[in-house]
């Protein structure tokens, strides 16, 4: 991680929020988001997702989407893919970190994705095996995410033994980091703290653990402030919480960027983002939505008088 | 405190959220609220203020809120006052804790009640004194609240060593407990863990210490948490969060009762409350708002498949 910042805030809204709504972002609204977005200072954005455009119509242009994010001076450009096909073209596009998710609980991967936990892992390994094949991409990042890791609508509680078996393995085939996540918005910080320290315990301190939250419940921030405290350094989190609904039942949009941006900033970690820019940032995103409501309470309530981001001190 | 709870959650909505709000309360109304949450087990509840009725004519009814909710078997009845006088009618009612509460920044205090800090400390005594006065009074619980103990509107930041001398001086003026304040919704979760652990430090574990935290800006539940971490046993809340809206500026209402009660249990820490019960007192309330909206996140999510609160296994 750059030496300029404390926590990485890793962007995930052109990806799992857009993904999780109807509107479909026109590509030059979602570069139009990106480029303002990276211009406040968000260092990694995860811009898009390889799956078929039938699946996911809002992803459609995800190669094109990559390849221009990637003439963005300093961002670090993400993509989600779900197989080795989607590796394929994500690597092809240029991205420079691809994310591969499989649920924890094996009930919710059967459903998700048709493979036991086991299958998946194997097509994790041919992931690997095709960046390590191709000497052009030996600086791609192949990150091993965890979902359900903190309970599962079909399964109810996962074991924290399965997520440490889990993450053993991502590593054991060549993951570069690995990103834990709350998909179902069921964790409460303390579990968060108590699944952390476990995990560092078992991979040890020099591998980059981030982590996924969904504010579900009203814990998100709660859970990023627990997963801080245990040693975690990445946080994945969506400008104006975009996909979730707190009037809508089983909404379950991710944690809003710009509250998390305000929280960590307060608390002396710098992010080496800019409050104000990122404000700017979601004002270029709402232009684009239509019935879509966005989240945040920092956005209706402005920074405290006096406050001191600690990025702003450095 | 009761030996079969871990964390008293004290119910300010009465108080806190009512006077907040337009709308006025029939008495009947807030004792169909207040009689529904403690049969859900809350445990403790500030039902009302005692202050001129011209000022606040929502809490002109307090004396008789008090009265019958001394009827309730188990329940601790609270009331706010604001100086001697109100005192004496809070304690002739018959309220079980009386608390009092001074603005640890002198501007802040200078506005609301016209006073220096010292001055309302003076106060402080006087209301001991009346207590200690009267032999009848003798159980009454006096706690003394630190507002704006996180930052301040118009002084900004509030200093730790002010916090730690306005403790003091409460507890060698007789206080039974403490009670510490995000007021204006300032606080993030590692000046909350910083702020208890000194105050531990310097008035010892043996005093009850509470906090109250407002979520103006999304870091309530987090600051709850961190405030647990640091060894706080005593939260307040509100139902429904009554008295803020997000889409307000400058919106602040309490974090919410029934989001807080989930965490709490899921963290494996027992409340004694029954979260079905809190949401029929939550419904029992808003029945009686006209145009205030609610908050909180757990009325529409929902308990996670295969929750266990902690007060169940007991």
């Amino acid at each position: 991680m750059r030496d300029d910042i404390d926590v990485l805030v890793h962007e995930v809204g052109p990806r799992d929020g857009l993904q999780s709504i109807q509107t479909i972002f026109p590509t030059e609204g979602k570069m139009a988001w990106i480029k303002r977005e990276a211009a406040a200072g968000v260092p990694q954005i995860q811009v898009g997702s390889f799956v078929p455009p039938k699946n996911l119509p809002q992803m459609a242009d995800s190669a094109d989407v990559v390849r221009q994010s990637l003439e963005i001076p300093g961002l670090t450009v993400a993509a989600l893919v779900p197989n080795l096909r989607g590796a394929e073209n994500g690597m092809a596009a240029g991205a420079h970190q691809i994310g591969v998710v499989l649920s924890v609980s094996e009930a919710h991967n059967m459903s998700n994705v048709r493979r036991s936990v086991a299958e998946s892992l194997d097509g994790f390994s041919e992931i690997v095996g095709h960046r390590d094949a191709h000497e052009d991409y030996k600086d791609i990042v192949i990150s091993g995410g965890l979902a359900t890791a903190f309970g599962c609508t079909i399964d109810g509680k996962v074991e924290v033994s399965a997520v440490m078996r889990v993450a053993e393995e991502f590593l054991k085939r060549g993951a570069d980091r690995i990103s834990v996540a709350d998909t179902v918005g069921y964790a409460n910080p303390k579990q968060v703290k108590d699944l952390f320290d476990e995990l560092y315990r078992t991979v040890g301190n020099d591998v980059p653990i981030g982590a996924h939250f969904h504010d579900t419940r009203g814990l998100g921030l709660a859970n990023a402030f627990a997963a801080v405290e245990a040693g975690v350094r990445e946080l994945d989190s969506c400008l104006g919480g975009l996909g979730g609904c707190p009037y809508a039942p089983g909404a379950s949009g991710n944690i809003v960027t710009e509250d998390l941006v305000f929280m960590l900033e307060g608390m002396g970690l710098r992010t080496g983002i800019d409050l104000d820019g990122l404000l700017e940032a979601r004002e270029i995103m709402e232009r684009y939505l239509t019935d879509e409501p966005t989240q945040g309470s920092f956005i209706n309530a402005g920074r405290p008088l006096g406050f001191q981001p600690a990025s702003a001190a450095a």
